[in-house]
């Protein structure tokens, strides 16, 4: 058509304004995308366009929200009677049904709450955090770290948890000794300069709270045996953890969590629940999402999609120019569709995890009787391995402890026969860290991805070709099929995108695929119009 | 008089209830204190007696609170128009007045504030969270630690502030990796046995977050050069800071200031501003706070006190069986008395710190541009060196920042010729943190404690005897003059306690001498009956 970049730019800037220049501009790779900025999303003009998405989770509330806003005509299909997906508040009345048959109704006081899906939105994750702030979602923070939650090993310290300002702190002070004393000795004088050498002893003092003579004996960061008061009342030293029993207990594990990058302080929730964030894109979208509506059918046709779904009647039909399919792989697999081998492949190889989580209502125990106030515990031995406390409502008489977050396959939680054996593992566990306190735990729920209809499966795991690597190169495989277009169908979901398992892949899985369809949508009107002007 | 001390307990017992007798255990040493336990006061009954309290800070408001309930007639005789001291709380409007005549008046927005005092209380200050709860002052997180701050020295990395996030994860990744070199050569073999000597390597390789050969090269813990996206939008990992640079930088302070016991997450502040506590307390005792009354003389009497003030008009008289006076030293040293001599050697002895805090209103361009979220920055040269960013209204359009909180004696900020001059510095800390952003901040405010009138200092400094070192047995000098009743007069406040400079010591503090109070009261009473049934 002999158009040059440069005149496709200025067309395309022509006709959708800057925004979609600028957008072209940064899928040439001719600008960089600035990395502390939120992603967003300035369509083309949709009207007259429809756009039919499947599944009413964060990514399908995403793209039908803005989609909308450009002025797209979208449906949303979903078969529940509620929007989120995985994004799921389990409160006072709400029913929990797996697959199986199997269902469970939370009995709770009227405002506790477990958020069963996600549960925290990291500072890191500026898309949710933009969203919520757009909609008007209230935050609080989220303590994803106190130093007065505890870490226990039934074989270390004779099965005692200990507060994880003992185990971190304990654990810098050996560790600088150990290094003070290695260099003392001369033996790195290969790599440090006499001048860094005693910079360096300097540091390792200040960093791990070493006596003159670079010992450890223990430091006022691990806590104390008393705490400081009035008159007389001086605080007494806990006397330091060994070493090597640090090393036996294994803590590592609880003890960095809190460096994880998408696990690090600041971190939020929505007041009342995480859920605050789908219903607020559902009050925004009205009719835009159709409820129970299950969908039976994903078909092309020679110019768009046409879907299949019941509404607990007689099955319907919905014909649109192009489709987001949102739904979990693991639900794609029973639905006839029209896919490209390639996809169909991809989605039979794609293998899913099965995150559970046990709540509990209760005494706020580990605030009145441990001084606790949010943040992960963790247990080494056994099926349950962390304890996450309540941020929200803090100082109220009850809440909701989840005590027990993990993926059931090929672990020992998701090996044990019942239900009531899952009961019984979480409030066990609770027992090793409050001992005397399992009983105070009343009215459990399970959740368990993998059985609930309509998951089958909390995220991706380690699937071949998927999330094998963060840091590789694995989209040569299924995920390279799922995120590109399969002629007018698009996927989305955090499947779909690095960021597995977190609301924010989901969002930006779904402004990457509304940008494609916004600037195939804008190409097709520019080469019509530049093929009208040539004739 | 012939009676045992099991007769006097079980009389205790009789006369005060099982609370008496069992406090009455505890000052014996017969019985431990419940570490896990807020301090509670079960004083016996003082219908009839009476107390004079003198300030009306968290010590004077405690003690009253606490004598109220036990039926004492107290009167609190305070200052200032407010109830709190150094509990402060700077809204729109609020004037501060220093001792000099000098005055400012905060020029903000309608629900913006800054504590110009505490403005925080960890969860091991058990006592003022008790009294948070018991009072209804309602509690948010305080974001102590946030790993998106900020660290920045002028002679490091050009000048670039780098995140908390990277400092801190590079510094134990190098640290492991120095430490596993060590290891690999045996340089440790004196110490750890052949066991620990894998499980060390083992565990340094998680710690640091190393490569199989146990060479540091980076981590995702360190934060990222661009997020993980969708599509093939991957993450970008930083290249590590190099440990020389690092020990150049001398990032300890600011890095391991989370570490601190009082600092450790979780932390709280009262919803809108510290002086909600002394104001709730306030609104219990009614008029038992006496304000704009201000202290002229303390003097003894043969069954009492009698304490002069003025109250904007001729000078009163007041006159208790006791007096409980919570005012700083630094006032009492110009106030006549009957002081002890050793008393009047203490007063005249003990030295106070000046802390400053230097607040502007701003945009949040910290929370905007920076996704930072609360926690504290760092400065390593010049006279401002630490950064301070709100935990309150997170996500609302405008913020307080603390730009500057440190000690003014001694120090290169103190040295500063103006007000102008210091805000100046607070200034231009905060380009050096974030760069093109010091123009943003506007209407700003300095607080002085040292210049405050009622206050002339903000905390006992380095006096001889006092606060020498936590840990040794400082209070033979001064203290101990403190801490002893002077007849019938009991000094309150926070250097009565072993946490100076936070309410948990004024509070406990009075805690302590209104027991003692009460244990005389209730002794005189006993022995008074005893005498009865004697006769």
């Amino acid at each position: 058509m002999g158009v040059t970049r440069r005149d496709f730019l200025m067309r395309v800037g022509q006709a959708g304004g800057f925004g979609a220049a600028f957008l072209t501009m940064q899928h040439l790779g001719l600008m960089p995308v600035a990395a502390a900025e939120a992603s967003r999303v300035e369509l083309a003009a949709g009207a007259g366009t429809k756009v039919v998405i499947l599944g009413g989770g964060i990514a399908g509330l995403v793209a039908a929200y803005e989609m909308g806003k450009a002025g797209y005509s979208c449906t949303v299909l979903e078969a529940r009677q509620r929007p989120g997906g995985r994004n799921f508040t389990v409160r006072n009345g709400t029913k929990i049904e797996f697959a199986d048959g199997a269902s469970q109704t939370a009995i709770w006081e009227a405002d506790s709450y477990f958020n069963a899906g996600p549960a925290r939105l990291p500072s890191i994750h500026k898309t949710m955090l933009g969203y919520c702030k757009e909609l008007g979602v209230p935050l609080e923070v989220e303590v994803n770290t106190s130093r007065s939650a505890l870490l226990q090993n039934d074989d270390a310290f004779g099965g005692k948890a200990v507060e994880q300002r003992q185990a971190i702190n304990d654990t810098r002070g050996h560790v600088s000794e150990l290094l003070a004393k290695c260099i003392q000795k001369n033996a790195l004088d290969d790599v440090l300069s006499k001048e860094d050498h005693d910079r360096m002893l300097e540091f390792l003092s200040y960093y791990g709270d070493l006596q003159k003579d670079f010992s450890y004996t223990g430091s006022e960061r691990s806590g104390v045996e008393k705490l400081a008061g009035a008159g007389l009342d001086t605080e007494v030293l806990r006397q330091p953890l060994p070493m090597h029993a640090l090393l036996d207990a294994k803590f590592w594990n609880g003890m960095m969590y809190e460096e994880m990058f998408d696990m690090q302080a600041t971190m939020f929730q929505p007041v009342g629940g995480m859920d605050r964030i789908p219903y607020a894109f559902a009050e925004k979208l009205g009719d835009t999402v159709q409820y129970t509506a299950v969908v039976k059918e994903i078909r092309k046709t020679p110019k768009g999609v046409r879907v299949v779904y019941s509404k607990s009647g007689p099955d319907q039909v919905i014909e649109a120019d192009y489709c987001i399919c949102a739904l979990p792989l693991t639900i794609l697999r029973n639905i006839p569709n029209d896919f490209s081998p390639q996809v169909k492949q991809a989605i039979s190889e794609v293998y899913y995890d099965s995150a559970y989580k046990v709540a509990w209502e209760s005494r706020r125990f580990w605030e009145q009787d441990y001084n606790l106030y949010g943040g992960l515990g963790f247990v080494v031995k056994g099926p349950v391995n962390l304890m996450w406390y309540p941020s929200g409502k803090l100082f109220s008489e009850k809440g909701v402890l989840v005590a027990g977050y993990g993926v059931e396959n090929q672990s020992d939680f998701g090996k044990l026969p019942s239900m009531q054996a899952k009961f019984e593992a979480s409030r066990a566990a609770v027992e090793k860290l409050h001992p005397g306190h399992g009983k105070e735990l009343t009215n459990p729920v399970y959740m368990n991805w993998g059985m609930m209809r309509y998951n089958l499966g909390s995220w991706v795991g380690a699937a071949p070709s998927y999330v094998k690597n963060r840091r590789s190169d694995y989209y040569d495989g299924p995920y390279k099929a799922l995120i590109e277009a399969d002629d007018r169908i698009y996927f989305s979901g955090d499947h779909c995108s690095h960021i597995i398992g977190w609301q924010e892949g989901a969002a930006l899985a779904s402004h990457r695929v509304t940008r494609m369809i916004s600037d195939r949508v804008q190409s097709a009107r520019l080469s019509a119009s530049t093929t009208t002007q040539q004739a």
